[in-house]
């Protein structure tokens, strides 16, 4: 069995973003606001809640889902490559978010969005001294300048189906997994990728849930390296 | 590539069930109920909200985790399995319930919250004249009766390591998943299985989420049917 090498999952536009300014009068917005008793720009956005007031936000049926990336996180964190991966969110509105090796991320939703929300916050979630979770102060661009990948493996339905994944021993890794429910990447997110030469794979010619493909690259990785 | 045979899912102990008639009248489900405009009968019982009222009840560190199985049954429906396979949950006081083949469920926990709220007060939940979701009027030993497995593979921590499913094609295969988080099997659950000569088996000497059960064993059949 070949030794695991080292992989950085970096999910793309996930709806971790505080409710924007241009909605925050609507009057589910408000609503929400004075049940949580906290101000807009401290709410998560959440089509299940906010749906009303959404409509008229660019790009709204890829917003306020923030499930989404909750199920892909609760994925890798449960398997063991959650304890050997570096894991990065790239986030709807273009943060980075660096979430700590093995982590035990809260597995209700409402306490998921809670500490989502405390992160906006706060920047930093820690523990015992430890960042558990940061927002950093760079893009997605420096985010992979800085892992510098030898390879670069790009989920996405437009690539080339493949059975296996092909992954070079003794390199840097990074697999790239969409975080969002509908439609395309962004074309500037797109732009970005394109810079470190990607490998674009797909896992069938259907539209894959991102909870779907997290779980089955994992699991190929798994069979990869024999880590179960 | 062997043809795919019939399978059916069955999750073990699952936390679908409303407030317990011991606790109703505790501070925090009264409030619960009053914020909600609903009986406790008709609210499930959920560790998140309810855990400071859930400390005397029996087996209280098994229960009040419908997110688990939530978790479960979106991995299965999001793969192709879920269009090909049975799935029935059974619950943590012993109910039966018959998942429709291809069901999309709600993403949202509150929502699939809501709708097994719904199912516990109705009985089945049905659309377009189709039933999607229905509590049967049957127990667990007669459930595996009426699928009378050829193999029931029982995934549990105690069984014998497996790198590859062995299933019988052509034949009725159950497999059996805990679906709660902590603790063992209910010695009445694990004596109605061993009537159907379970073979008991296990992903690794760790323990495991239910989720990333489903999610090994979901891609473990994949790969043995070529059905990704």
């Amino acid at each position: 069995m070949p030794a695991m090498p080292t992989i950085t999952f970096i999910f793309l536009e996930a709806s971790i973003e505080p409710i924007p300014k241009s909605i925050i009068n609507h009057p589910i917005i408000l609503k929400d606001s004075k049940r949580r008793k906290r101000p807009p720009s401290e709410i998560l956005l959440d089509d299940s809640k906010h749906h009303a007031a959404m409509k008229d936000l660019e790009n709204c049926r890829k917003r306020g889902r923030p499930d989404i990336i909750h199920f892909c996180l609760l994925s890798v964190f449960d398997s063991q490559l959650g304890e050997l991966s570096d894991v990065y969110v790239h986030t709807i509105d273009g943060k980075i978010i660096k979430f700590s090796k093995g982590l035990r991320l809260p597995r209700n939703y409402n306490r998921f969005v809670g500490l989502m929300e405390q992160l906006l916050k706060e920047r930093k979630i820690e523990s015992g001294g430890k960042t558990l979770i940061e927002i950093k102060d760079y893009d997605l661009k420096s985010t992979l300048r800085s892992i510098d990948p030898s390879q670069t493996l790009f989920l996405t339905e437009k690539g080339r189906k493949i059975d296996d994944l092909k992954i070079n021993v003794n390199s840097r890794n990074a697999i790239l997994i969409g975080a969002f429910p509908h439609g395309d990447f962004d074309h500037k997110v797109l732009e970005v990728i394109k810079n470190f030469n990607p490998v674009y794979v797909s896992l069938g010619s259907k539209s894959f849930t991102s909870l779907y493909v997290t779980n089955r690259v994992i699991c190929l990785l798994e069979d990869l390296f024999d880590i179960t």
